[in-house]
């Protein structure tokens, strides 16, 4: 697998997730306005993967700053942090991670700064493979659920794109695969994005894991028709009370498995888990542009000029729906993870968390 | 609105769907065959709309046809049928539009050939007036269930443009709307042939009826946020138990509004209604190619090449999550249809129905 995100050569080298499958490019990010943006242009998304990029983009971002003082340098970082922050508003990963680094930052106070710089490197490198490490500990943990004969359904791509690699619905999947488990994968589409369609079925293709494309209005009809035994997908924020935000669809894809009988399990790392939002009813979902579901690619129109569209690119799972949901640590009830998680987080999210 | 089927000096003139909305452009078809083609490649669409063109597709190649004497001019046309009979499965105003027609033919067994070509044209004629009379009395009785304030979702297009004019859900909506209450539409754009983006906004906006676009997955999502207070759709068959087949996503659509406890309504006449299939299970379910699933407009790629895609053009929603049946003669329990369209269906139908 070529991977998602790294630090090459001084700077942050993106697969330019943009233009999968039809062409495997990559981004070299030297300014960390240029990761920003990245991130807000979906050149990398999946909210691990968003979260090792901004730390990577504060640590960019850190190497450019000129100043030779402590306090003048973390003025400078902040600034950085804030703009890195701005660039998408759902996925707490980014959050957690920018809190990191500034806790990172702030434990290095009686540094000098040519050693802070080397060392926020080094903690945006340690991210990168915690989360590679989280993501096979889940895979693991959530393997157990797969038996050999399931057809899996997934939705969007929370697969080694949307992570540092490996990933994390599609790391419990590949885990099932590579313990020799006959299993199948249905990919929504996910529209208006098609990180299923994209990305989902690239990534499954590269492994040979068996897999047909759906659109994500065919889930149901296939639930009734007993071809989907099992349905895992990401999270891109889960709230104290055990509720999901994840990818627009995710929702449907949940009342529709409970309709039927059929488990629906998340898989998610602690870093997506945000203790300090109480519920799903707290998450900020990002509206995006109407072009996104008025034209493909940008540029092929499949709808009137100038018509209204909604374009949430998020939806809330009640917790009430969700069967389990898969951590580096093991499988929890949505109402666990409070218990589960509180101490962790508290040790982590010492910084600010927006 | 422009007409979707006409008749047109002695051609059959079709709007080009396939080209809405960016273009609208009609094509005249002067054999049946050309009339079957359209219909497989859905440049026209709807089953109504389908019902009408084939009416006409069989008084075009009658038109054709140059034998003089009465059962050799029988057989061919018989041939004609079975070709434009084989152009979709699942719609059943096909095979009801293609029945009803032999079935005018057996009755001037004893008319001149010229005579005989000249009244299938007005068979075909009458069977489109009927049809636009079909969708105003639909609207009527439709438009009982929508009240002023409500948001109304729709999925696929079953609109004037897919009947001869004004429509079956859309024609509910549209009869609510010349009414006076205050509604809004919102329709799901239907992947993969985008029926929602492409047609019924296009439609919608040229009365200038308020509507949202969005993509079929969000659905869930608005429902759960109270946004949605009813929905409408359209069908393509509908069975003696009150099943419906109709365009694929109908099913989910129908689920999510039992969970959230919104009225699903469908919207057909008795032309749709096909007693003699028994249940959903029975009904043919077309699958097309998979290219409309992994490309836009079967240019524009969205899926790696080579991926498996499971492509249903229908799905069929079960007689027990659906609210109310709204036909030409009101609104209808599933469970009713029988008896209530038993004594029609056997009029209409004493030609052979495939």
């Amino acid at each position: 697998m070529v991977p998602t995100v790294e630090w090459k050569d001084g700077a942050v080298r993106l697969l330019d997730q943009s233009r999968l499958p039809s062409q495997v490019e990559f981004l070299d990010c030297r300014d960390y306005r240029a990761v920003a943006q990245a991130i807000r242009e979906l050149k990398v998304r999946g909210a691990p993967a968003i979260g090792v990029t901004a730390a990577m983009g504060v640590a960019l971002g850190a190497q450019n700053v000129t100043v030779d003082e402590y306090p003048a340098f973390v003025k400078q970082v902040d600034a950085i942090c804030d703009h890195l922050a701005a660039s998408r508003p759902t996925a707490v990963n980014l959050f957690w991670a920018i809190a990191r680094m500034k806790h990172r930052l702030a434990s290095l106070n009686n540094q000098p700064i040519a050693e802070i710089k080397r060392e926020l490197i080094r903690e945006s490198q340690a991210i990168l493979d915690e989360d590679i490490a989280l993501c096979k500990a889940m895979g693991q943990h959530g393997a157990s659920v797969i038996h050999s004969g399931q057809t899996i359904l997934t939705h969007c791509n929370a697969g080694a794109l949307a992570t540092a690699g490996y990933g994390t619905a599609l790391g419990v999947i590949r885990a099932a695969w590579e313990q020799g488990k006959q299993i199948r994968v249905i990919a929504d589409e996910t529209r208006p994005v098609l990180q299923g369609a994209r990305l989902t079925a690239w990534e499954l293709m590269q492994d040979q894991i068996p897999l047909t494309l759906i659109t994500d209005n065919m889930a149901g009809s296939l639930m009734r028709q007993g071809k989907i035994q099992v349905c895992v997908v990401g999270a891109d924020r889960i709230a104290a009370n055990g509720d999901v935000a994840n990818k627009i669809g995710t929702y449907s894809v949940a009342v529709l498995a409970r309709a039927h009988g059929i488990p629906f399990y998340v898989a998610a790392p602690y870093s997506t888990i945000d203790l300090a939002t109480k519920t799903g009813a707290d998450i900020p979902i990002e509206e995006r542009s109407p072009l996104e579901v008025t034209s493909i690619h940008g540029s092929h129109p499949v709808a009137p000029a100038g018509v209204t569209v909604y374009n949430p690119a998020f939806d809330v799972t009640p917790a009430e729906l969700i069967t389990g949901i898969i951590t580096e640590r093991g499988i929890f009830q949505p109402g666990e993870l409070a218990d589960a998680f509180g101490t962790q987080q508290v040790a982590d999210k010492s910084g600010v968390i927006a």
